[in-house]
């Protein structure tokens, strides 16, 4: 078991009731029997599919042999039947040949391809992304050219920001792209750094969609455009001068090879302009705020996996007595009898199923964003936007955290390649880096999203966990967390406020423990959704008791999130209410 | 640079003091000039004949090939290297061949080796601790029949106690040792498992310090006796019938060979009794209290190393602008400008600076207890004991949160196997494992060391603590560090308090949060010997300002430690004083 089935449908169907998404024209034809064949058939081609090569894809990585990368042999079929099943077009209207999927459906796809193999995941999550932003900025032309091709799987799609001298800082990029003679036909030039999916052999083609700047555009962020630059021509198929200069060899998600491009290295390449000039960040991060919720699942689908093999772990391994037990002829327990285990278990099920919770509200909010209208989609997308980084962030930086606690579950045995553990616990320490890094996502979040608009996201996300704790006051047994919710979010109000106040005056003061903050928000977030899913499980476990042992587990891995992370928000909140600015004051000759 | 000399000096010869060891006749001999030779002479090793290795070790790890571990090339020089410069018995007695080095020197000297190149560290440090067994515990001729080619790095010494059904639960092992007619001479008969180093090809024997049971001993771990057991016999050199059956491939410190052993499968292995029958725990746990020391000081070196390399590259690396700088024409400014990064290289110095600092202090503490007479030596073994559990552990968990902290400085270079923090990163993961899990420590603390001899060690401890609040209130710029401390001191009373009332009422309910409250006192404790780095900081800085950078970043990152760390505390506590027993009333189905 690498995920439950029964606690996505919990989740999705119970508690966030994503069915009523279909009072959504554009949804309309879904209902619940329709997301459970989603689920259903994304299953079967996980196990069947994805799951077997999990260990193989990790000892036998891509190399770069003469200028091409070689991928794991299973990879060209796995993409084909992503392909067939329509999963990289899923959420694209029926007019694109898609299925007008929720995005949360989609999601709810994608935990479950990431839950049973992260690697092989990646490459038609990239091709959908590039295909939606070619779909969306791009001219006719464009689309006709591009877009059937990477929809059937044939060609890969990916983004192409970074280089060496801009990571972080994306105003800093120097790939040019020059004008020709044939409007929107440009010469590209320059280097792309870790191009996930950048080149590889089991597609016959790739499609970048790249930054670069027109000479003349404005410095900085506001000067760079957004390009289709192929790997070959189409449809001559001759080569586009985008050469492969390197792969990059990572601690970890092995099975998804990392490229270093050269561009136009033979004054050879060609780009097709995206849109307007000068506008290609702000197509970028349309893209990049789905990834970046799509990020905070991938961490959260290893989480899980980690979490079940663990658990599994636990449940078989005996180990010691329980305490108390002086007979010693007496065999050994299985060591999920011993608090101390079941506690980094709770860990695990409370981080995972809280985080999960998070996202799949994200991705119904981008949703209702998209398919709905007025007020509520409005409010919408200002929640989702405040979300992000929160939903990015947190699993990230926390599913490192129980990646390690499985290990620990498995103790020598978890140190070892013989269980998949260690392997989560590498694959995990990518998402706190890639698609901004958590100190970016801490800077987006105070400096940018709670101060957007007068502080309006803000405020509807406390309305939001308002309406929560008024639902859960109706439940006698959920009134001491919903007290304790309270009680969290006043104090998180007044610290923001005590925030936001020094921010005129002190911009790098305001700003330094950003990320503090991002894990604070974070929290109480998180315990927000536990409140929202313990509400659903305490109506539940009165109305029924054939799901009981399920039920009873998710209470108790709410009371776990209250007992032992919320509570995490005092030191938190003491530190980002003090006076000393040490990290400011520190200077580069006192290291 | 791998670790900081001067940090090195300032803790050693400044802050602990331990030139004054030179007061007992057993270091007589010894002072500040001897003491700085030590640690010249294991940097000369380290830099030239360890560092070399760290990257080509982790990258071709030990393969087992016709039942025989082949290791890296490297290992046979370096290991008689480590003998020929006396390492593997320096702190053994002038009688005895070493050079009576007090232990605290020994621990510094083996912090250099470590940073260095952890795998290549570990050959000699098993064999130190596998021969001082043999020389407290066994027979004037199994002294001599084994030790001499021990020490000078000919053999490769071990523990082997872990069992398939046997890891933390030590009563539960298997291997038998039958009696023959020769006194003291056994038939061994059994399986040892993860035996580090427990088969390699650049020594010519092994020689295992084993645990086995003799028939008709008393269950549990009051019967269970300690054997030398070599792979070749002495002096014949035929085999003594321990096969290699395995080898365990890790995720990280890939350089040392972890074995699975077949003993006597043949019936043809002969082990030697070391000591009385039935006591071999007890001969196994003096060894082991070292080795736990010492795994938190392999942690701590990682740590160090991995700081060392995220500051080198945050100096070197630029990208972005400060904040407030709008005029994009500017060049971009290094990292290490940018308040999160400091951020994350102060948490770095910060904890591994303050371990080392605690694993320092208690390597004297032994080094008292051993050369140091009636009540100064007692208590010093009292304070010893409690600490252990702490230094062991706090260092093994904070470091790998230091290590992946390293990784997050680099950003996307970081995960990639162009640096070593990633390597770092894998390594550290260890420490929370070996030599017991952190939750095996968490009960050794709560459940044993502060309850021992009606709680007199936490008394020492506290009194060891308040004294160095009192020093700190001298300084006036420490007052509000000695203030914090004085009162997280007191809630630390109360709350052990608390928990120890509960002890004979609800056993289960005393420990199930035993690692949460390690974590606790870990925190405060080394508060407490930051405090006291602070003291003799805040004193030389009054005196001298040559070395004034060095000091001011002292005091930063304890600083730091008051405001980032310590404040966890807030939320341990409220954790472990609820009444909530979420983890001991969760069960197996609920999952």
């Amino acid at each position: 078991m690498y995920f439950s089935k029964k606690d996505l449908h919990f989740q999705l169907f119970e508690n966030l009731q994503v069915t009523e998404l279909g009072r959504f024209p554009y949804f309309q034809d879904h209902d619940r029997e329709t997301f459970q064949m989603v689920l259903d058939s994304a299953e079967q081609i996980a196990t069947q599919s994805l799951r077997p090569h999990l260990t193989d894809m990790d000892r036998n990585e891509p190399q770069l042999v003469d200028g091409k990368i070689h991928v794991h042999p299973a990879m060209g079929d796995i993409i084909r039947q992503f392909a067939e099943g329509g999963w990289i077009n899923a959420t694209f209207s029926y007019d694109e040949g898609g299925q007008q999927l929720p995005s949360v459906m989609h999601m709810a796809a994608g935990f479950i391809f990431q839950s049973a193999n992260y690697s092989a995941s990646v490459y038609p999550f990239l091709t959908t992304g590039a295909a939606n932003l070619i779909r969306t900025f791009g001219s006719q032309t464009l689309k006709e050219t591009f877009i059937p091709n990477m929809l059937s799987g044939k060609w890969q799609g990916t983004m192409a920001l970074t280089e060496p001298d801009a990571g972080s800082s994306l105003a800093d990029i120097r790939t040019t792209a020059h004008p020709t003679d044939r409007p929107g036909v440009y010469k590209i030039k320059g280097q792309k750094i870790y191009i996930s999916c950048g080149d590889h052999d089991a597609c016959d083609n790739v499609i970048h969609l790249m930054l670069a700047k027109i000479p003349g555009a404005p410095l900085g962020v506001k000067g760079i455009s957004l390009f289709v630059v192929p790997q070959k021509r189409v449809p001559s198929g001759e080569g586009n001068d985008v050469l492969t200069e390197g792969i990059y060899h990572k601690m970890g998600y092995k099975g998804a090879p990392i490229a270093h491009l050269m561009i136009g290295s033979q004054d050879g390449c060609k780009g097709y302009l995206v849109g307007e000039p000068h506008q290609g960040l702000a197509y970028m991060f349309q893209m990049m705020n789905e990834a970046r919720i799509g990020v905070g699942m991938n961490a959260v689908a290893i989480g899980t996996a980690a979490y079940y093999a663990s658990l599994d772990y636990a449940k078989e391994r005996p180990q010691g007595r329980k305490l108390g037990e002086k007979d010693l002829s007496q065999p050994q327990v299985p060591i999920i009898k011993h608090a101390d285990v079941k506690r980094m278990l709770l860990f695990q099920k409370a981080i995972t199923e809280g985080a999960l919770n998070l996202i799949l509200y994200c991705a119904q909010l981008a949703d209702i964003a998209h398919a709905g209208a007025g007020k509520d989609a409005e409010e919408a997308a200002l929640l989702l936007d405040l979300l992000t980084p929160i939903a990015k962030s947190y699993p990230s930086e926390m599913c490192c955290l129980t990646t390690s606690a499985a290990v620990q579950v498995l103790g020598g045995a978890g140190y070892t390649r013989d269980f998949p553990v260690e392997q989560y616990y590498r694959e995990a320490r990518i998402h706190p880096i890639h698609e901004g890094t958590t100190g970016i996502h801490g800077m987006d979040l105070l400096g940018r999203k709670v101060l957007m608009k007068d502080g309006i996201a803000l405020r509807l996300l406390s309305k939001a966990i308002v309406e929560t704790i008024h639902s859960a006051e109706k439940q006698e047994k959920l009134r001491p967390f919903s007290q304790s919710l309270q009680r969290y979010l006043e104090k998180a109000g007044a610290l923001t406020q005590h925030l936001v106040a020094k921010a005129p005056r002190d911009p790098e003061g305001f700003l330094a423990d950003a990320s503090l903050y991002l894990e604070y928000l974070g929290i109480l977030v998180v315990a927000w959704r536990w409140l929202a899913m313990g509400i659903t499980a305490t109506e539940s476990l009165e109305r029924e008791n054939a799901q009981s042992d399920f039920l009873h587990g998710k209470l108790a891995a709410m009371r776990y999130f209250y007992e032992y992370e919320l509570v995490k928000m005092d030191g938190l909140g003491k530190r980002l209410s003090s006076l000393d600015q040490v990290t400011v004051e520190m200077r580069q000759e006192w290291f």
